[in-house]
């Protein structure tokens, strides 16, 4: 699983009992299935932020983490730190290929750029201060305008308390919406991690895969000022002192036992519509898949002369591949499913009882009527623009944000568009100034042409004629007329160039009317286009929000009345998921299942010496002596590596702390298997499983081979 | 597996439950086992050869079967059938690539020449006819001697019998001997066998492996005279009826259910001596292993460019993979077990045992220390006899056997050696005429040339005088002189003439000794050689007979004392194991398991349209249209096609009547794991497991896919 899409997730199938992501304030609503499944804790300790074990886990912001030490050691996945450890290699210190150990807080290096780690302080339901009085009554445009103005002005309110994030998160298809306040801490450095041929044993071929050998963790530390408070990278910042940190389990999991996964799951899509379903699968993921295997080829061609063209497109290789996996994985599970016609006849049900009395029909009828006219019009815009969308190179989207942001810039700070104002400006000159390590001229225009000449051979009607004037289409152009006009741009343009790029992040509008930059006179002349259809966007989009918070009234009020707790879907909020810890009863192979456990001798049994699988000497000689120190497992007659589980996690909850019954620390999240991607959309509890490692494998791992005794000493390891 | 070394097996482990290759009069010493394990039997009624269910069990001679019908058809494996129906393709009517149904008895054909159905009438000590007080006497060669004679008298008294075959076959490594009296059913027919792509589906890829997917089954019929006797073919023959034939199981297997086989299985090495293990898996094994891999090698190099040569090698290429993938398999268990240790624990408790008290020791101390130097005498001889043998050109061993026909045949029938009797012709002719499918000059030039390399490489005195004499060899000989006296041979020989080795069948000593044939020529001279060594090995192995049958009385009284039933090791005589149905908790790789079941979406996922996993179209659809008939299993959602077990089998089990806890047919035993194999030593129960082939599977292909509607209706089907 990649950081960017660690799309796992379990849910909503057979057997109801191990599907949810859990706001925690709604644990006690599912006390009885808790209890049943063997949690030892009371639920009600779980709702309470501030305690443990909750006040221990926190976001890195794309992957989960926990605090683990009172000095602010923070566990997580070997591949939320990757970006960190590779920040801090060079080719005389290869960090990545042998591990890190800093064996003093001295010797702890700044994780990469940009890092954090954002501890959850509140949750707060702020639906009727986003959809106050006055908004409930505005319908389209005004309606989504309104919601943007009062979240901006909550999340102003709360930033005013300096060193924190806030946000309002929508939650039930913006039925709700909570404002999360989280402690930013920005001084983030990296304490350890081990070899590569560790932490990412197995690489991309056993990415989603089981059995899996992959020992996935790594530390941080969080420092703050000597005062306390958050604050940037100083010399004289100390480690933070958490509220809370997870203790470390003294019995070893086994088969069976009840695990739960504290983190902040990305997306999830369970409470969708039928039609979104259909969309999704039937056009959606099919056209993506096979797009992206153009890209894919289009990349390799044009940087197989050129290493270091190729090395700029790694990561984006890397995540279309990653994303192509996931995808055709989804899709060949949908293949094989009833997942369409269970929706529709769990949509059925739904109108069936809204359509059952007055009150009800009266509550809900015609937004459950609405919602799927409203949908098919989304829908059919996605479609409509799909090769329009495609044909836009990459730089004419950077000067159409560059030029946006001139644009609002003009305004207050509190009436600047979301994600235009004062608080994005850190991620912007990110972006801005990373540009020049993924981009290549040769496969941008190589790109361009390909989606161009889908773009061109459009009838005339259904190309657009503002963008073709932009830039400089015609009708009826050949290969050779496209192939001068997209020499003709990169020829011209001064976007490739990171100073007058990083210019244009101060530039006013009239400056930005004055280039002759072709990607830039094309995103001003294209301003008045962009506006009005993002308005036409935005007016569907009002109504949709209307309609759908209330198909997900009806659709809470429906389960509440069959007696069934409801979960929202995951959208980057601290969540719970329970479950157990067992194999499957069916592997990859008609006549294979899946054990629960790996043991070391899997590493042994696929290590290779080079690649993928490069576990390192030391690793395999002591595996080879058996040197387990106290962490085998006479049963296994060998130490556990991996587990599965049947929690619900899905991309986000990397790194996620996986706690046993009585909330002590086993283990990490790190993945799922590749029939389990489904479940962002349809839990099925018969293949769904999580991959977590073992916590005997880490402390193994750190005892024996990596001699982490400072780490292992801070842990509460003897 | 192979039907030349069809080695599975299963025994003596940590778990004695379901280790066992029982003599049916054994199995009411074992009654409560039985029980436990599921039995609803009385295991009283197993031991009545003439009764249910016993008397439904046949031999093929190599491969086991039984009667699932009153008018004769034995249901065994396709591999058991395999010859029979290649005897019967031709290119335009390819019976092994389409299958064959007979789907009238008129329509059934003539089984490949020397086809048996073997059914056993009768089980006798006969310890005291063998080793009489006369032979008890007796030691060295005139104790083997005495106990051939003894042997051949009750055989041939027994063989008065017309249409009976008879042999006494040695038990507890010669401490017990049986007269076994069997049918003998000559005119036996090819009825049924599905395509290869299902009988043979997996091929060698799949042999010794699970998953496993192969429809190993098929039918012949006995078929006798009209008045009811061993008949040869003949068109007035009518279909035998047999006093008892096996009932199709009702209900399916489910996981854990009690499962026993019924059948022959051919060699086991459980009761052997520690040296003796050593010196197998030491010395023996992984030296066979190089020989056979060297000779693989000539063999493809030599037929490389001939396709004729390669056919005529097919099968021995065949064999020696296979006997190659069954040694190195035993070899790696081996390597990863304690077994030497163990078996070394064992003896030594044993030898304690004896020592323990006046009595024991008495009767067994001097046998205890008396075998392992005899053993060690008899390896130290097979160590220096290894390269000389090896040496032997095959015609010279065709030649030495022919002579040795003329001697014997020089005296009254009684009084010739074993195997050189007038009931041995028939073998004697079939293998003559033969040889032409299976020779090839160049290849045998090249294979002597590779062993004589090595042969001539020793010194003098390690060398065999009269051999080299015979053969021509000097001291020094260089490959071209080597190479020169090879081609010398073949020049001359007329043993590569069918007619003229046909004729040696019938010639004299004297004509013998006036041929110019150097094969021949070679045989004569060193008759006299080869008889005292003969009588220098019988000398040895009078001795280790008695000392051995001594030390298994020895153990026999030892393990009884312990309160636990002794089983004979294997000896191609009729037993019956018995076990559960079992998945395993380990597959080939760490984070695996195996499942107890296999099914059809099995097939669907390894057919790949061509050589060994060459699914019929027809078979593919079936699947894929869910058309599964009654055969369907709702846990599994599609039909079982293999199944494992704990049955403790080894090779000469393939084509086993599997049978449940009522004695209801439920499959038939065709393989074991590769793991398993070193069950033939020691039996592991974690990692034993035999391969069944399911009713269901059988009755889903014969009704859906093959249409053997006929077959269905005698078999009792709806």
């Amino acid at each position: 699983m990649k950081k960017s899409l660690l799309v796992l997730a379990l849910a909503s199938g057979f057997a109801m009992a191990d599907e949810g992501m859990w706001m925690p304030q709604q644990l006690p609503n599912i006390a009885t299935e808790l209890k049943a499944a063997g949690l030892e804790l009371d639920p009600a300790n779980l709702t309470k932020l501030t305690e443990f074990p909750m006040g221990a886990i926190v976001s890195l912001g794309g992957c989960s983490a926990s605090f683990v030490s009172p000095q602010g050691l923070v566990a997580t996945n070997h591949h939320c730190v990757y970006n960190s450890i590779a920040h801090n290699s060079t080719a005389e210190n290869d960090l990545l290929r042998n591990g890190f150990l800093a064996k003093t807080l001295a010797e702890e290096v700044p994780a990469a750029p940009g890092s954090r780690i954002y501890v959850t302080k509140a949750v707060d339901n702020v639906t009727n201060k986003v959809i106050d009085a006055r908004t409930a009554k505005l319908s389209g445009k005004k309606r989504v305008d309104a919601i943007e103005a009062n979240q901006k002005a909550i999340v102003a309110e709360c930033e005013q308390d300096a060193g924190h994030r806030c946000s309002v998160a929508a939650y039930y298809g913006s039925l709700e919406y909570y404002l999360i306040k989280q402690l930013e801490i920005k001084d983030v450095r990296l304490v350890h991690a081990p070899a590569e041929g560790v932490g990412k044993f197995g690489g991309d071929t056993d990415n989603w895969m089981w059995p899996r050998h992959t020992g996935d963790y790594g530390f941080l530390r969080a420092y703050v000022s000597p005062e306390g408070k958050s604050a940037d990278f100083h010399a004289d910042n100390v480690p933070y002192t958490p509220d809370f940190h997870l203790k470390l389990a003294k019995e070893g999991l086994k088969e069976g036992d009840f695990v739960m996964a504290l983190g902040y799951p990305g997306r999830t899509n369970r409470h969708r519509l039928p039609s979104e379903v259909a969309d999704t699968f039937e056009w959606s993921y099919p056209n993506t898949v096979s797009q992206f295997a153009e890209t894919l080829d289009i990349i390799g061609r044009e940087t197989a002369d050129d290493r270091d063209a190729a090395l700029k497109y790694a990561s984006r290789v890397a995540g279309l591949n990653n994303y192509m996996k996931n995808r055709q994985g989804m899709l060949d599970s949908y293949a094989q499913s009833d997942f369409l016609a269970r929706k529709q006849a769990e949509h059925q049900a739904l109108t069936a009882w809204v359509n059952s009395n007055n009150a009800n029909k009266k509550a809900y009828a015609k937004d459950l009527a609405n919602i799927e006219k409203l949908l098919k019009e989304q829908q059919q815009q996605g479609r409509d623009n799909y090769l329009l969308n495609n044909a836009s190179p990459r730089l004419l989207g950077t000067a159409r944000s560059l030029y946006r942001l001139a644009q609002e810039s003009t305004k207050p700070d509190a009436e600047r568009k979301a994600g235009f104002q004062a608080r994005d400006l850190p991620r912007f000159k990110a972006f801005i100034a990373g540009m020049d390590r993924s981009f290549d001229v040769r496969v941008e225009k190589a790109l361009d042409l390909q989606s161009l000449t889908k773009y061109v051979a459009l009838p005339k009607k259904q190309r657009n004629a503002d963008f073709d004037k932009a830039m400089g289409i015609k009708d009826n152009m050949d290969q050779a007329a496209l192939v001068a006009l997209i020499d003709s741009w990169y020829a011209a343009t001064v976007l490739t160039d990171a100073a007058q790029r990083a210019a244009l992040l101060e530039s006013t509008p009239a400056q930005f009317a004055n280039s002759n930059d072709p990607f830039v006179k094309a995103a001003v002349a294209l301003y008045k286009t962009d506006r009005s259809k993002e308005a036409e966007q935005e007016e569907l989009g009002g109504k949709i929000q209307q309609a759908y918070a209330s198909y997900m009234r009806a659709k809470i009020a429906f389960m509440q009345s069959q007696g069934k707790a409801v979960y929202p879907d995951a959208n980057s909020t601290l969540r719970v998921t329970y479950g157990n810890v067992t194999g499957r009863a069916h592997g990859n192979e008609d006549g294979n299942a899946w054990t629960a456990f790996t043991t070391l001798r899997g590493i042994t049994q696929k290590a290779t010496g080079e690649g993928e699988f490069n576990a390192p000497q030391n690793q395999l000689d002591a595996i080879k002596a058996k040197n387990y120190g106290p962490y085998a497992v006479d049963s296994m007659n060998s130490v556990p590596v991996n587990y599965l589980a049947t929690l619900d996690i899905t991309g986000g909850n990397s790194g996620s702390a996986v706690l046993n019954g009585k909330g002590e620390f086993v283990g990490l999240a790190f993945d799922g298997t590749l029939d389990s991607i489904i479940s962002d959309w349809d839990f099925n509890l018969a293949n769904t499983r999580s991959i977590q490692v073992d916590l005997r494998f880490m402390l193994w791992q750190m005892q024996v081979v990596d001699k982490a005794d400072n780490l292992l000493k801070e842990l509460g390891v003897n």
